[in-house]
């Protein structure tokens, strides 16, 4: 088990595969470039999707469905988009045994299809805000593919919201954002910096696009979830009109925000070590496991005895699952669990049995030999437990943000900018020209994660042009 | 609203599609034959999710996802599947703008792409069974299309199980048929008859098909869920063998079973009525919609107290929403609410507050000028509307199984028997011959919707050729 995971010293990218496949996250499709989402895979996106759908709901969103195929002339109304999303389309030609009048793309995100519908839908002020979430399949052909992190085929959610006016747009698309931040911070216990993307990242059709940027566990950084700004764009291409109180027809101004499975890459690459995963306690599939021990029948008897209390007392506050099977030892099952990332194991064996408690063992606490277990009371144990995972909860965060702090530079000149990039991000003053970054990227394969949100008041000189500058950017390698 | 539906007595088909319409259930795609589930649709639609999805994990199975597309050899590989299937195949030919060296089908189910995965997966019969179930959209090409009942695309979730025996395959195969029967008894107030297809209805590849059929309000039936037995079909075109338990390699068998979001135009069609939808309490996104009312700001205040306080009795244990908008008056509201199918109705006006009482409202009791009216003291109010809601939904199951056994009959000669299934279903003993049945569809366009499970032990004459008989058949016309 545990033995076979590749340590991530050694090859990061190959530590990475050998955990989605063994710990049974997913595993290779027929299909070039698609990924089958595998039973525990889909349970821990079945836990961020109602994470994030809980939050959607609270906010006012609702969801809906959207068709799967959309004419390619759609696609083809703005301009930019076109632009970005042509050279990934899947394309379907032949329906019904025919050849089709005209192909209809495999969407790959649904601004168009969705811009189309709200035309028909909105015809005054009274239908405005409209707050539409889909969870949905979507396509992007892609050459080079991992699992979760890019497939051609992948999972996610597509907010698309229509408004009055910009400023309540911009809102949206911030309060969204938002929604990110406190979902990967909570739930996924991912420090995530909200920022703007620059020109040049931006999604192909946003006025602006904002991001929640998370650092992995090789320094490198992932875009964990975007929230654009589409201005009137989609409203002008798809005729997205409203009478607004005093009768004028205006334009909608509308945003966009996604979230997809390669959230459960993220979860992986933070928290993961070389034992395998380690699950957020909040979106873990299973939350503790119960392993027995025992040596005979006797025994055996005594100790099943107690794990049915144990279940009992846990069962409905956690996810807990008994792993009694006979034909694999206690050792076998320790690293079977931790492998799949438990966040918390209870095992009992005959000596607990008579002083009646249980020893609690956290994933996340490194060295399996003794240290960070404990003893508890089993008239204790479900609170112990409750406690720890929240505990757990906190320090997976806590220790992804020191990770995060201690990768992150201040360079105080170009030299020193590229080798900082070359260990993790560089917070640097950037003078926000797209030469700029385009040399940056070309001389070290960084480019501008995100434009924080937050910033200092004062100014500064580009990092790499010398040029003033009003912003600081965080600049990285990215998956 | 209301006055806009066409009566079901005037044409059945157009009411339905008004009601989809202006209930907000779905709209038409740009694409033709694709639709959009539009929230209230889609809410309706999350509800059957999650009271299948409940029962699905509590009889072991657990959720993954499989591809969206297939490789065309794949479809090939079992014989009668493809036969089915290729007609009705949507195909990409492009990807990443190439011409693809195989097509992929856009899959129409998931039998040959999860069957290559089982073979990979499965080595032992220590990985038997394996009980899997997808949500997932689907395509099948068609021509003549209807909102929810035949749209190009649909929503629906496939389970996939491979078994060691015939006999637990076989168990499995009726065990999700009981599932499907009770959820559509249990949570969608339909009545349903369990039973086999014949050899010309069955699945595309199946040993046999088994089907839940339900009679809808014109009196034709709909195939509200099907269970196959795939026997080793399957396994032999895609290779899932296993070694048992003496070592011996072996096939294994296999089952597949689906419901979709044609069970919302199911419950469309049998409790809905002229004024609109009616939804089973179970199901309803919305269970009560209490309306104020009030002509004057004094008024106003009072009112809306009291409805302040009847929403925090109630919404803690039913899907409560307050219509508190100004611009519609409570008649139109009634209306509205009406027509979306909402069971329950509250009603609070400036009396109701002097007196410490509400009024009920049924949306399923006839005659709306005070008949079915009750007023309960507030203080008694979450527990009376708490029962009637389940009165309700014991009521819309008991009206649509007196329907259906007021429209079926036994017919005693083939003359009476084409009379029959022209007004409803025919339950009448059947040869078994598929020539028999070829006849009885031109004669009357009635297929065999299925061999109820519950049989007498008697024989008897073929209603249409005279031969001997042992089992009786339900035929009727279907959509």
């Amino acid at each position: 088990m545990a033995t076979k995971i590749t340590p991530r010293s050694e090859d990061y990218s190959r530590w990475y595969t050998d955990i989605v496949q063994q710990a049974d996250l997913a595993d290779y499709a027929p299909v070039k470039g698609c990924m089958v989402i595998k039973p525990y895979g889909y349970a821990l996106w079945e836990n961020v999707k109602s994470g994030l759908d809980r939050r959607f709901k609270a906010t006012g969103h609702v969801n809906a469905y959207f068709p799967l195929f959309i004419p390619l002339s759609f696609i083809q109304k703005e301009a930019r988009h076109v632009e970005g999303f042509s050279p990934e389309l899947a394309i379907v030609t032949v329906g019904g045994g025919k050849e089709l009048e005209e192909p209809l793309a495999v969407r790959p995100t649904s601004e168009t299809v969705i811009g189309h519908m709200y035309a028909k839908w909105i015809q005054s002020y009274r239908d405005l805000p409209l707050l539409i979430n889909q969870w949905a399949n979507v396509v992007r052909w892609e050459m080079r593919t991992r699992l979760f992190l890019r497939t051609t085929e992948f999972l996610w959610q597509e907010g698309h919201t229509a408004h009055a006016t910009a400023q309540e747009a911009q809102e949206e698309t911030m309060r969204m954002l938002d929604v990110y931040t406190e979902f990967a911070v909570e739930d996924a216990a991912i420090p995530v910096i909200p920022g703007r993307k620059s020109e040049s990242e931006k999604f192909a059709g946003a006025v602006n696009s904002y991001t929640i940027e998370a650092m992995m566990g090789d320094c490198k950084a992932l875009q964990a979830g975007t929230s654009h700004f589409l201005g009137q764009n989609f409203a002008q291409a798809f005729d997205i009109k409203f009478l607004d109180e005093n009768n004028d027809l205006q334009y909608t101004w509308t945003t966009s925000w996604g979230v997809s499975t390669r959230m459960v890459g993220a979860i992986v690459m933070v928290h993961g070590d070389d034992q395998g995963l380690v699950l957020p306690p909040k979106l873990a599939p299973t939350q503790v496991v119960v392993v027995p021990i025992w040596k005979n029948e006797d025994q055996r008897v005594r100790v099943l005895e107690t794990v049915a209390r144990v279940e009992a007392a846990l069962h409905e506050d956690v996810r807990v699952h008994v792993d009694d099977r006979d034909e694999y030892s206690p050792g076998w099952k320790f690293n079977e669990w931790e492998m799949r990332g438990v966040p918390l194991r209870v095992e009992v064996g005959p000596r607990d049995v008579e002083q009646g408690q249980a020893v609690l063992a956290r994933r996340d606490v490194p060295g399996r030999k003794g240290k960070g277990k404990v003893s508890v009371p089993l008239d204790e144990l479900a609170e112990r437990v409750q406690h720890m995972l929240s505990t757990i909860q906190t320090d997976l965060y806590r220790r992804a943000l020191d990770f995060r702090q201690a990768h992150t530079y201040d360079p105080q000149d170009y030299a020193e900018f590229e080798e900082a990039v070359s260990e993790g991000f560089a917070y640097s003053w950037w003078c926000g020209d797209a030469d700029c970054e385009a040399h940056i990227k070309e001389d070290t394969k960084a480019t501008v994660r995100c434009i924080p949100l937050e910033q200092q008041s004062d100014k500064g000189k580009c990092i790499h042009c010398g040029g003033e500058a009003t912003e600081r950017a965080i600049f990285g390698r990215a998956y």
